[in-house]
């Protein structure tokens, strides 16, 4: 209806002229009916009276929400705003144009309807309240830059309470899309997960959660360090996730010390922690090392650094080789995840994810290119049908 | 995408066959992209690394929010289910059907993006609370089928703590829409509000926000009645809204008594309480009396009775003529309200709206015809512009 069309895109705007600016007046997103509204006879149908009997049969059969509403499509894409990209605890308003940009993702790459919801709280408590009773509008839950160690508590808790998918992308997209380059790289350097030594500096929501997936994936040799280096149950200063992190990894060794005494002889390096490696530290690693540095726009080790003693090199910067992009999995992920209604995301699930997507490097394996582009058509019917299966086989389907 | 598109739609379904459920299969709305993300340069616009900059921008002015979201052009349509269309308290799943149609309409006849939030709560201070923490993602509040009198207070405490409109569609859609007809109504019949003599049954949310509005509009001889009859001070049951409503109301003359005394030469019968007025009473009503039946899908006074003893008669139904419908008036108040930024509806702006639905019939008023139809491609554009011109005249436009 042209005359009620939304009037701010045409107003003039305070960045006009800046290409990123430009692009997001208005926003990234709109809402639009699926079903015609064109008189009274379809209005009858779609609305009233037509709609009570939908509202009776649902009210009667809970499950029949599955079939005649939106909800088993849809996400809630919910943050608080104090861990936005790199740019730390800028608020819910100014999250708001990633949340839609993850929206937007969502229906480009997995068909996925997602709603952007940013809190105006902070506090755990509210958070998981909050989200518990927002929950019969959503067939799932993507909780998005919020800060550790809140993030884990928040995840954990809405876990138990939901029926639904919760997925915290900045852990487990991360942590599937990372696996997945490892043991490409891997495989390409002639090692196993079971034989590889593997350092991971940074133990945020991605470090806990990249440690953890490759602990299932058969790394046996882990250590996980953080601004005061090597995590072990001797030190005092540990969260109760840290703790139990270290219990999993460096305890069985008795190792010690910082990033740097943990990188001597270690074959694989994974950063998330921002800051930098210094060179002299990175080239005392294994022959044929591998260095994941994804920090985002300054990755850990540089890629020119990187290559002068790591045979396979990965970032998070598209400008590079080997971008490890959490796109190659959330889209997949739920698509699967919702194709199978499935009630969780289980840890077979991501293990699933990341085989589908290593598997799709094939035959092209080489040292730049241990993961799929983004934009390789293929990942995401690939990620969404080894998800569901995996739904199936794990005992959460629905479907 | 085609391969990672839905499933659902496809799907067989428990009541394959029935109009209604196949129209309803994967619900009535989605999520569409306003940008193009075809490859890594829109991406880096839309997502990182260029996200990073409006997100800046926002944090260091909240203002941006208005332009370079989709916020300012969102409404929440929140819902806890306990007063859903006749059905009642159905609860937040079986709710859903009606709150993704509302979100349809607002979108066709106010180009206004709405999403569907259905609570699992009805406690006064959590819904409160939630819609509060979920303020900084919409750019409006529409309550919708949320049972009285939990809603007033609702209402009126969200509007206190938010600097966005909030609106109870049920009272004020309702109030609007019914004035603007009554209006045209008195106007054909030689009256003024001033001398009309009005009796309103029901003090729910509609009867209530019919009642206020009704008052402001200039009515001086109005009764409201509940079940127990006319709501007068002297009752001992009234809660803290209905005996407001009293002292402002049926005190004035010292009325008392049941809805049949109340009728006995009224000019104006308004009912929005279910239930049927006897014939021998509607019979009791003044010369050229107006009825307004608006009980769905059973008016108070069915057209067939009403017309043998009035001369204006309206209902909510689309199958007789006169339609009370709140389509005509909600997505143009919001639309109005978001063309001016405004940071509340006020009560200039729910009246200027129904003159503008008043004034649309024109020179085709008759008793057939004293409110225009929802589908009159006028409605939407005259709601909005008279809303938007009362919010710069109350102080509430920031545009």
């Amino acid at each position: 209806m042209d005359n009620v069309a939304a009037t701010t895109a045409a107003a003039a705007h305070p960045h006009a002229g800046d290409p990123v600016f430009d692009l997001h007046v208005g926003g990234k997103m709109e809402i639009l009916s699926t079903v015609a509204l064109n008189g009274p006879d379809e209005l009858s149908l779609a609305y009233t009276p037509g709609v009570a009997r939908v509202c009776e049969a649902i009210a009667a059969d809970p499950a029949m929400t599955q079939h005649y509403t939106w909800v088993p499509n849809t996400v809630a894409v919910v943050s608080d705003g104090t861990a936005v990209l790199g740019l730390g605890d800028i608020g819910p308003a100014a999250a708001m144009p990633v949340m839609e940009g993850k929206a937007v993702l969502f229906k480009q790459f997995g068909g996925v309807d997602a709603v952007p919801i940013c809190l105006d709280t902070t506090d755990t408590d509210e958070i998981i309240e909050t989200v518990v009773r927002l929950a019969p509008s959503f067939g799932g839950i993507n909780l998005e830059d919020i800060s550790a160690p809140r993030c884990f508590e928040i995840e954990a808790r809405l876990k138990e309470r939901l029926d639904i998918p919760v997925f915290h992308d900045d852990q487990h997209g991360t942590a599937v899309v990372a696996l997945a380059a490892l043991k490409n790289a891997l495989r390409l350097t002639g090692r196993s997960p079971e034989d590889a030594r593997v350092v991971i500096s940074g133990a945020g929501a991605a470090g806990v959660a990249v440690a953890r997936i490759l602990l299932e994936a058969g790394v046996k040799d882990l250590v996980v360090t953080d601004r005061k280096g090597i995590l072990n149950s001797e030190r005092g200063d540990l969260t109760p996730v840290k703790h139990a992190l270290a219990v999993d990894t460096a305890d069985h060794f008795g190792r010690r010390g910082s990033l740097a005494d943990a990188l001597d002889g270690a074959d694989v390096y994974i950063g998330v922690s921002g800051g930098t490696v210094p060179e002299e530290v990175v080239a005392t690693m294994a022959d044929d090392a591998i260095i994941f540095g994804l920090a985002n726009p300054t990755p850990e080790v540089h890629p020119d650094v990187a290559h002068r003693h790591a045979r396979v090199v990965a970032t998070g910067r598209s400008d590079f080789p080997n971008q490890i992009n959490n796109v190659l999995a959330f889209p997949g992920i739920f698509r699967g995840a919702f194709d199978a209604h499935a009630t969780a995301i289980t840890e077979g699930m991501k293990l699933a994810a990341a085989d589908a997507l290593a598997d799709l490097v094939g035959g092209d394996l080489s040292e730049d290119q241990v993961i799929p582009s983004p934009f390789d058509p293929r990942v995401p019917g690939a990620v969404r049908t080894a998800v569901a299966a995996a739904a199936r086989r794990d005992g959460v389907a629905r479907r």
